[in-house]
Order: C-alpha cells, then structure tokens, then sequence
C-alpha cells in the first residue's frame, strides 16, 4: 500500500489542460484557477490582428510567471472582417458609466471571436490529447458580448464533443471551463490574489500607449480600476493619466 | 402589378451568402448549388497551414469563373499543433482501398479543421450581414472525419446560433447548408456538372507537384477518380502518372 507518490509518477498523473491567456486580468486569473485545480497548463495566446499587442507581451509574462508547461501563439488573421474597434479603425469608447457599457452590445466587439478562440484552443486539445479547455470569460461581459453567455459556453462544448476523432474515438467528455463566468470583476481580482497572480503583469487596456501604460478610461480600464477599488486594493500597473 | 423586377432590385433583394471553398470538386460544387439556390456568393478560402497550395490556386480560379462578389481569404496558423499529413511531415497514403480508407480516422485529418473553418465563416458572415454558411462536406468522409457528420453540423448551427451579436439582436436564425451531405463522389460530380462547374479549374490532390498534376494515389485521388468513373465522365484535370 503507497500513500504518496514520486514526482515522476505525479507528473505522469496529471490532467493537461489548455487555457486561452489573452495577458488580461480575467484570463491570467482563469490561468490560476487551473493550475490550482492540478491541471498541467498549456496556455494559448490566439493573434486576431487585435490593436493592443502590448496584451502579448503580458500573456508571455504572465504565462512565465505561471511557470506553464507550454505557451504557444497562434495567428488568426481577422482584419479586413472587423467591424470592431479592437481590429479596425473605429474609436474606442471611453469614460462610460456601467449602464452605458450594458445598454448595447459595444463596438470593441470582434465577430464569432470566441467561437474562432475556443476552436482554436480544441485544435491545440485534441493535439495534446487534452480534454479540458479553461476560458476567462466572465458574468460582466454578458450584456455586451453574446459568447461571453453560460448557454452559448454549454452549446459550443457539446459541438465539440461531436467535431474531433479525439472524442469520438476515446469516449471522454471533452469540458469548456469558464470559471469566472458568474463572478464580478472584483470577485475575480479576489481570486487572483488569492492564488498568487501578478497583476502588474496583465494588460487590459483596449489603447495602451507604446511603452504599455493603460489609459485608464476605456471600458476595460474602468472595469479593472473599480474592481480594485472595490477590493480595496491598488492596481499594480501603469497608467498613463493620474487616477481620481 | 410588375412581374419583373429591374436587375439592380434583384440585386438588392439578393441573400448574401459565405461558402468556405477549398478550390476542391466538393466547396466547388457547394458554391454552385449556393449560386443556383439564388444566393449573392461570398467566397472564403481559409489557409491553415496546409501543403497543397495548389488548392488556393485553383480555389482562386474558381470563385473567379463562378463570378463571385467577393472572395477572401484568411490565414489560421496550424502547423505545429498539426499530427496530420497534411500540414505535418507524415506521409499521405496512397493506393487505398475505399474499405481501407473508411477503416479509420486518416492521417489526412486536421484537429478540429471544420470547426476552425466554420468559425472563420461565421465571422465573415456576421461582418456581411449573411445569415446562411455553406460548406462542401459529404457522406463519404463520414467514416473518417467526425466534423462531416449531420449531427456535427447541427451542433455548430445551434452553436452559432447562440454566438453572435447578429443572431442576438435581429432574431434571424443562421444556417449552416451542407448541400453534399447525404451525395456520394459520383452524385456531387454530376450535380457540379449540371450546374457548369468547370472541374478542369479544381484541385483535389493531398500530394499535387509543383505543376500542380494530381498523384492520382492518395485517397482524395482515388475517389475523386472513382467519381469520375461512375458517372463515365473524363477527368479533365492533369495526372502526373497514366491513369488506368
């Protein structure tokens, strides 16, 4: 009878699972969540032409951090199909109350985005011979973003579970995580915190500047700063105006 | 009363439609029913990586000789997490009996491809406005790739249904058509040619040369060769072997 088992046999044990890290504050949280379910992480930072890449560079920061057994990049090219302020020349909205934020579905909206994510992500799985995919997406963005909903997360797992030769041959359920999907924003910097994540690695910013300092008045920023203050916490990362 | 509209009220009246075409007999043959059906043609070849870029030539020349509104395409980088011989360095097949090739899920498989593709679609869609995505899937491939079945293609409607800020707020149900689905290679050969597909402009081979002559040996030869054969049709594209 053994209790405890070699780290060799442990590694062997453990459950891969791939988590999209886009560097912002939901998905380095989404990351430690996984981590600290016991999954070995293999982190997906998808490239949709998005303006702020300064994102990138805090999704590889973050992902180190993390100490992450892989972390690959994948190019998606959605420019030219936009319609969104995050890809095309459209100006991002700043300094909106909440309601202003909720009252309709916003223009940094990118088309099928986490549809094209999320398949993304089951393509890198099934290579891996993973079974689980952990995603950020978060109860705030509901209002806004359609694939940021429970019901469209449960209908994009049970097509999964019918698209690959991994799942059809194996048996197993494949599972969509969205463990934040029902937490605020300061719930999930709680969580953050609690789990040991840097957020003066992350980046939110829909416009950072070049040297990657937010503007502090987008809706990503507005959201980030209030879940700070509601945490009573400071936000590690630079702004590039003074905070009120 | 008017019983003729003029040409720009057609036009205008006209249903926008995506079809994902591969420059292959099958999305050929899906964008000619699409045509037929009525529907005003937004071609999208999506690049993932894969060896026979005579396929995006010859997709080039087809939506060109299917006078096409427009025609883009996308890259998605799948190499590196390929473990198919089609974007990895695995050999292809050749000289496979049908009952060889339906024995098991082929080489030839692309992680999660047809999800990665009709995600693409569907953003393209929804940056068009089109409510209805074909795709040039078909029975014979049911064998071997899960993401060609019925089931399959239901589930990413239902998906995508839920996915979008267009379905959301207009209420309009999207479609994914899959016209080839229950037709063997003989069937959608005879269709494309009722319909003045122009086959001799197709390319189909997993393993073109660099002239981009067909094997005539992988599997997607033999059947389209097959396909030829029943409906006593030459094939008029380039073999770089004597066919038999």
């Amino acid at each position: 009878m053994r209790f405890l088992s070699t780290e060799r046999e442990m590694a062997m044990d453990q459950k891969k699972a791939v988590v999209l890290l886009s560097g912002g504050l939901d998905s380095s949280t989404s990351l430690a969540i996984a981590r600290a379910e016991g999954f070995e992480i293999f982190a997906l930072t998808v490239q949709y032409g998005q303006r702020h890449e300064a994102e990138l560079k805090a999704a590889a920061k973050v992902a180190e951090a993390m100490g992450v057994a892989e972390h690959r990049f994948m190019n998606v090219d959605l420019r030219g199909i936009g319609q969104s302020a995050l890809t095309d020349d459209i100006a991002v909205p700043v300094n909106r109350t909440i309601d202003e934020m909720n009252a309709a579905i916003p223009v940094t909206y990118v088309p099928a985005r986490n549809t094209i994510l999320l398949s993304c992500a089951l393509a890198y799985a099934e290579s891996l011979g993973a079974f689980d995919i952990f995603v950020g997406v978060n109860a705030l963005d509901y209002a806004g973003y359609p694939d940021c909903r429970p019901e469209y997360i449960a209908a994009f797992e049970a097509m999964a579970n019918l698209a690959t030769k991994q799942a059809v041959e194996s048996g197993k359920q494949l599972r969509i995580h969205a463990p934040l999907i029902h937490l605020t924003k300061a719930q999930i910097i709680q969580k953050g915190l609690e789990l040991g994540v840097d957020f003066a690695l992350s980046s939110t910013c829909y416009q950072p500047t070049e040297d990657a300092e937010a503007c502090g008045r987008c809706d990503a920023c507005l959201l980030r700063l209030e879940g700070f203050a509601k945490v009573g916490v400071a936000d590690p990362i630079r702004y590039s105006m003074q905070q009120g």
